[in-house]
Formats: structure tokens, sequence, C-alpha cells
């Protein structure tokens, strides 16, 4: 057992660029524990005025589309070019399937020992739409230790991207040739939130597939309107294998950066963010204190299988449910 | 003022098929008023077993796309051939433009002078989301009347199509040829929603034109992955003012309709759509109880700017809201 700091300790180790501090600070933040919290919150007011100096990337990709080996190959690529990078790696599913976080760090391992990348993977659990609610303070403690570049890794088959999309810069979607489009499960909506698409594994025999995908999907993305911030999303491919197409996609994001900071819409659209997330947390609250009082809990079962067999209707069953929470 | 009725008079009047009834039950049911609610609950629960034994069709798409229009001649068409249709019309922007509603009124006039169509636009007010949070309720009291085909019309430019997709069998987007996609409009994530796409005024100098944008969204439609249910959402092109193409879409909602009854999932469908109806009120429910709060609406804008201004972070701001919430 560690001895618990104060808030300052881990204010100043922050500040300092203290990674095993940094790694205590997030634990401290991710903790349920009641005594933790006061301090936890006190550490976030103390780093507050030095946090959002970064470009907060989101990057999502069914499985098997290769994403920790682009992250890894991307990572070095940042750090080569003299980025700090923060990879916060979200698993949704890390509950039911074990293990596939430590896979992932694996994986990520040449990038895990570089001494400009920090690599956390997030668990989940008391999540805001299958995100842990605590990475967007986790992208902030990592703002505070120097981390000039936040990379948020998700799975593209849940709720989770639009939470993602809710608290970056500038959300990257991986696609895969040749899979056939319909085996690459990717939810429907998502591609629609991408600022740009990178097709990967676009090497060897797979090159010519890649550049006909590339095609398929700008053909697709030209059927949607603009975006609000009249950004067009570009479709780029690359090779983790080849470490190309990494830098033109580094290219696309800064040019992103440079046309919404001119136009303003990077400061409003953070801004939108955390007035959105401020919302976020109060729902989520009103909802788990609602959902965890004991007469409701004891009865909600039995009320919705009168709604599944249309014996009431569902707002007659809210207001029953309502009625018990008093 | 009209004499108030009993629940008994009003139910007895729904069931017999009593128009003038209707209307006012559903007026009794979009009530404020304390004093109508429990007559409204008590109605509800009396007509809950004459529900259900309907095809409920929600349509959608942007202003000028001709959707009353289309409505007129589809529903025309579908009174030619023996159906009862209730059309309610939602029009979440009707509060500001003011007469938009009657202008749909007016020009679905034809209909509206048919003895088996029953039209009834919606008012906004106290929304789920941008439909009147009484559209459901609205759907079933038609039901119970014995209208066998519900049409619920939405603008194509909000969050109301999420909400209306919850509450319908069927889900059909018209699109406009020829208008350049770029204006259309369509707000983004809702063409993934469709189980059919019916592209507009496809006559005269048009006809070409809609065909090649047909072939566009079959190919557009080809990148997503099929739905959830297995069903490829086909593309047609119809025009109301040469009454062409009707029969086929009504065909397509009928093999869906055939095609989700034998895989069960009409069933679990709507029973899934019960149960997301609970959750959505007692969501809003507790929202609205929080938001009306004396205290939280005295301080939320003060807070927001905080935010805002980066004075204190999201997760701060809503635990300081929920305290004054106590």
């Amino acid at each position: 057992m560690q001895k618990r700091l104060s808030a300052d300790e881990y204010i100043s180790g922050v500040l300092s660029g203290n990674r095993i501090i940094l790694s205590r600070t997030i634990t401290l933040i991710e903790s349920q524990l009641p005594r933790d919290n006061e301090t936890a919150q006190n550490v976030l007011e103390g780093i507050l005025p030095y946090t959002g100096n970064s470009i907060r990337i989101g990057i999502t990709g069914v499985p098997g589309v290769g994403k920790s080996t682009f992250i890894e190959s991307f990572g070095k690529y940042l750090t080569s070019q003299g980025k700090k990078i923060a990879v916060l790696a979200i698993d949704p599913t890390s509950q039911r399937t074990k293990g596939s976080i430590m896979g992932d760090k694996t994986r990520m391992e040449e990038l895990a020992h570089d001494s400009n990348a920090y690599i956390r993977p997030s668990p989940s659990g008391n999540t805001l739409g299958g995100v842990t609610n605590k990475t967007r303070e986790t992208m902030l403690l990592c703002e505070a230790a120097g981390f000039d570049t936040i990379i948020v890794e998700t799975v593209g088959v849940g709720q989770s991207e639009t939470v993602v999309k809710g608290m970056v810069d500038f959300f990257l979607l991986l696609m895969l040739s040749g899979a056939g489009d319909e085996l690459q499960g990717i939810k429907r909506g998502i591609m629609e939130m991408a600022d740009a698409i990178a097709i990967t594994k676009a090497d060897g025999d797979n090159l010519q597939k890649s550049k006909n995908a590339r095609m398929e999907y700008v053909h697709a993305l030209h059927l949607f309107p603009p975006n609000q911030n009249q950004w067009y999303p570009p479709v780029l491919t690359c090779s983790a294998l080849e470490k190309s197409g990494l830098g033109e996609i580094w290219k696309v994001i800064l040019d992103y950066e440079k046309q919404m900071k001119n136009s303003g819409f990077w400061k409003s659209n953070r801004q939108e963010q955390s007035l959105s997330w401020m919302y976020a947390y109060i729902k989520q609250f009103l909802e788990n204190h609602f959902f965890e009082n004991e007469s409701v809990k004891n009865n909600i079962e039995y009320i919705s299988q009168q709604v599944l067999t249309e014996k009431i209707l569902p707002i007659q069953a809210a207001k029953k449910l309502l009625e018990l929470n008093k």
C-alpha cells in the first residue's frame, strides 16, 4: 500500500511530468472511494490552468482493423517529430473479454518504451455511454503533464464513439479494405462522425484494393452534407507495416487545426463540448441516483415485464417508478 | 367551452371511431392541466387492449422535398386500397414559423376530406427530442379508433427523427434529386435510419435525374452494414403528381412487415421501443424536475459561464448544480 499524497503533491508531480505520479493521479481520480473524491477534485482544480494545450485526437475502428498497430506506428512517427503523446485506450469490452487491454499494451510495446509517449488503458466501470467517465479528466491530467498530443482510442462498435467524439478535436476512423464492407460492422452513424477516414494495411497485395476502397469512401462521403465547420473529411490510405501515409494523416490533422483555429470553430467546439459534459454529468447523476433507489430496483423488473406484455403503457410504467422514488 | 366527458365517454367514443371524440381525446391527453391528467391516464388504460393493430410508418425529408404532397397522394392511394389512415404531422418549428402546419393542412386538403383518413397536426410543446411527447399516445388513440395505417410525419432537420424512428415500424426517407446533394441538408445519420428511401418528383424533366440519384443512393447504402434485422433498405422513385411509384412503396412496406413478422423482429422491436419509451419518460421527468428547480434556474447561467471561460471543470459545475438541488 502506497502512502497517500496530498493534493499539492499530486499537482506538482503531474506538472513536473513525473509519470509515476501521473499514473497514481489517474488512479486517484478513477477511484470510487469517497475519501479519494475530495482530493481528486482539488487536484483537478489545481491542474485546470495548465490544460487545453494539446491536439486531442479520437481514433476508432472495429477490432481487426489494426488500431493498436496503427497507433504504435503513428505514435512513433509523432515522437520522431518531437511530439509528446499520450494514448488513452478505452476498452468497454474489457470486463467481459478480459486480457484484451493487456493484449493491446503488448502490441504497443515499442511505443510504451518511448520516453515521449505515455500509454494508459482506461478501465471501463461507471460509464457515460460506454466510456469511463474519467477519460476526459485523464486527458486533462496528461495535458498538465506536458503531453501535446492526446490520442483517445475507442472500439468502433458501441456507443463510446459519440462520447469520445464529444471530447476530442479531431476524430479519425480507421477502415479496412478488402474485407468486404458488410463485414466491417462499423456502427451506423460512425462514418459520419469522422473528420478523416484512413484505410489501413494499404501495402503489398492489398494496395490496389485499398485505393479502390478509398474511392468508394470518397464517393460515399460526398453524399453527406458538409459539416457545420465546413470541413470535408478526406480519405487516406496508410500502412503501419511500411510506415507509409502516416505523415499525410498528420498533415491533415495539422491543416484541420489551422483552419479550425482560424475560423474560431476550434475554441467554440471545445466550449460546447465542456457544456455538454456538464449536462451529461448531471443527467448521469440523476439517472444513477434514480435507478439505485431501493424501491425502484425492487420493482423495475416487474414493471418492465408489464410494459413488455402490454399490460401498461410506457408512460404509466414511468409514472409508477417515479412515484416509488419519492 | 365544451362539456367535459368522463373517461368512459372518451373511451367508447374513440372505440366507436367517432372523429370528434377522437380529436377531443387527443386534446385531452395533450393537455398540461393537472385536472385533465387523471382522466387522460384512465382513457389511455381503457384503450390499451385495442391498440397495436396498425402499421406505423414514419416519413421524413427536408422542407421542399414534397412531404405533404407525397403524403396526400400516398394516403389517397392507401384509402383506395381500403386502408384507414391517420396522419400525425409533427412540426417542431411551428412555434417559430407559425402557420406552417396550416400550410400543410391546406396542402393535404383532398386527403383531409377523405372519410377513411384522419389528419392531426401535433403542436410542439413539452418535447422528447423535438417531438411532442404525446405523439406516441396519439398514435395509440388512432389505432383504438380503427385506423390500420398510421403515418407520423416529421421534418428531416432535427432530433425528432430519432424519436419518431423509436415509435414506428417502418421509416421512410424522402429525398429530392437534382437539387444537389449538398443542398438537401438532411441531417447526418438520418439516411442510416431509413428502411427505404423514396426519391420524390420523379417526373417530367426530372425523371432521368431521379434515376441517377437512385443509383447514387443504392451505392451509398451498400457501404453501410446490414441492419440488425437483415433488411436492406431499397431506394425507389415516385411522383405525387403522376401518382407513380406509390404502389411500389406500399409493396416494400408490406414485404417488410411480412419478413419482420416472420423473423419475430416486428414484435421484439415494438417491445424494445416500449421499454425505451419508459426510460425516456423517466429521464425526461428527472431532467425537467431538476432544471425547473429555482436554485438551479437562478445559478445555471453563471455556472455555465464559468465552464465556458474555463474557470471550473464541467464535472465541478455539475456537482455545484446538483448540490443546489438538494
